[in-house]
């Protein structure tokens, strides 16, 4: 079993790198070598098999080529411009996002393995003027250019399914929080920050009303769920390789309830409250009431709580001076 | 106002181009040069203004470069390898139906001009385990690589022209009938065979049930609407340019009382029913309980009856000789 993360030096990339090596098989198969490959190689991790680390370009089929050959079975396929990139450079966008999605299903058609790819999309794929609730069969309407490349690499990953080209399944990723590491310019950003920085003992801002509800992922359910993804049989996934991951719709003022139920009463007093009507904005308009019938069906999850998320992170990711000893 | 029917050698390309013609104007101001292009220069057509014919490669963005220019107000994008060549010839439909519609898109964004594009796609886009009715709002799930990549011009033309690159507006075409011409070997083929060969002197075979439903739109009717759909304001097109254009849910039997109604007892004589197992069974897997509430609310109509498709072909298309003295 040969597996390989394009997009393997990014932050779920890794985490299902680690995952992997945790377990040391994939669909019932021990892993006998897992790739990393991103724009620049990634650091190697440590793992009970061999860990090649690669750079490659995506967007140059050349060198998709050379990354992806007739012993790969696996394939997470994770590389992306983001959001606010491929909105303010359209181009960037389209050709990692689009044209780098088409090199690695056109490298598979010509190898005609039918390796197992399991793709990121986004629920940034549906918006505009359709009604709530956004079920597993409401018309994706982007109202991003990342949108938009996410909604097609849909598409092609269910009609080369279709066609025996790969064997696809791809999950719309809710917004993941706990989030480790720095805050971003992303929008969302703040939807890690005012758990994370309160967690280490930092201060944080919350630029919105805490009525403000979305919908919520820990990055452990999300691995727990990629790996899942690449392990349901063909055959379970029906006439639509593509379905919304599991989440939880909740508000601003539940997350911080379920920070203060896991470490007490002091870090939610680190967090201030500064109105910014841009982001503000562009928050309300976002959706927020998702249904996932058809990944709960095939047993993906989403966290039973927040507090679940908070516990994650103080796990898993909080920096290790900061664990309480 | 200059006017390009890309696809204009076919059907629907020059029947669009014999209606302005009978027009001379299009979104209120007089039209002052149709290009007509295709793979091979069409034949021009008689018009109150000069018409040109062009050859023109939509997979070559060179050709495609020297086609649209900076005075291009409208572009009609007919132009496609259609569902069984797409399906036999998977790069064919890539090239023509993906990169073409990209390449005409790219030219206008490169150009800056925003012209009005007018797109057809395809009721192909939908399918798969999605529940009827199929609405505006229905997630597309097609079950051949012909609708994959009218789902995928959908998706582009809505995000090229939320970029202001061009005006687009898309319409999901039902199936047509009654088609003038001759029979080809699209499953759909004798949706319209069994009324026009009647109607021309000439036996036909209606492969399926008689109550085998489906969904139909008089040619006519189609050009008026792909007409009203280049004259729609953008305003009023919302967060969503592209819809399923209006049709009648109609089974073989209403359609054949129709053509009894309008033309006499004699011509439905004509049709000897065979029922041909492999057909029917295509037939089955089709969709008609469409809704089209969008495209009603700006003005697209559907026939009244079935007695106007007939009637329409008898008027438009029926061979000369044929017509009753």
């Amino acid at each position: 079993m040969n597996v390989l993360i394009i997009g393997g030096g990014g932050f779920i990339g890794r985490k299902v790198a680690q995952s992997l090596a945790a377990r040391g098989n994939l669909r019932d198969e021990p892993i006998d070598k897992l790739t990393l490959a991103d724009i620049a190689a990634p650091e190697t991790i440590e793992a009970p098999f061999p860990v090649e680390t690669r750079a490659c370009d995506i967007t140059d089929r050349a060198s998709i080529d050379a990354l992806i050959d007739g012993d790969t079975d696996v394939i997470f396929h994770f590389a992306a411009v983001v959001s606010a990139h491929a909105e303010a450079d359209f181009e960037a966008g389209m050709k990692v996002n689009l044209d780098g999605t088409l090199n690695v299903l056109e490298r598979c058609r010509a190898l005609g393995t039918c390796p197992v790819v399991v793709f990121t999309s986004s629920l940034a794929v549906f918006g505009g003027e359709v009604p709530d609730p956004i079920t597993d069969f409401t018309i994706p309407n982007p109202q991003t250019s990342y949108g938009m490349q996410k909604a097609i690499g849909e598409l092609l990953l269910n009609d080369y399914s279709r066609k025996g080209y790969v064997d696809g399944r791809g999950f719309r990723l809710p917004t993941i929080s706990v989030r480790p590491g720095k805050p971003n310019r992303a929008a969302s950003s703040f939807m890690s920050s005012i758990i994370r920085e309160p967690l280490n003992g930092e201060p944080a801002i919350c630029p919105v009303d805490e009525a403000q509800e979305h919908f919520y992922l820990s990055p452990r359910r999300c691995v727990e769920n990629l790996i899942k993804g690449a392990e349901l049989d063909a055959e379970d996934l029906g006439m639509q390789r593509c379905m919304t991951m599991p989440g939880q719709r909740l508000s601003i003022r539940q997350m911080i309830d379920a920070l203060t139920a896991v470490a007490g009463p002091e870090p939610a007093k680190l967090i201030k409250w500064e109105e910014q009507p841009e982001i503000a904005a562009i928050v309300r308009g976002w959706r927020f009431d998702y249904r996932f019938d058809k990944a709960l069906a095939l047993g993906l999850e989403a966290d039973a709580s927040f507090e679940e998320n908070v516990r994650y992170y103080m796990e898993d990711d909080l920096p290790k001076a900061k664990t309480p000893a």
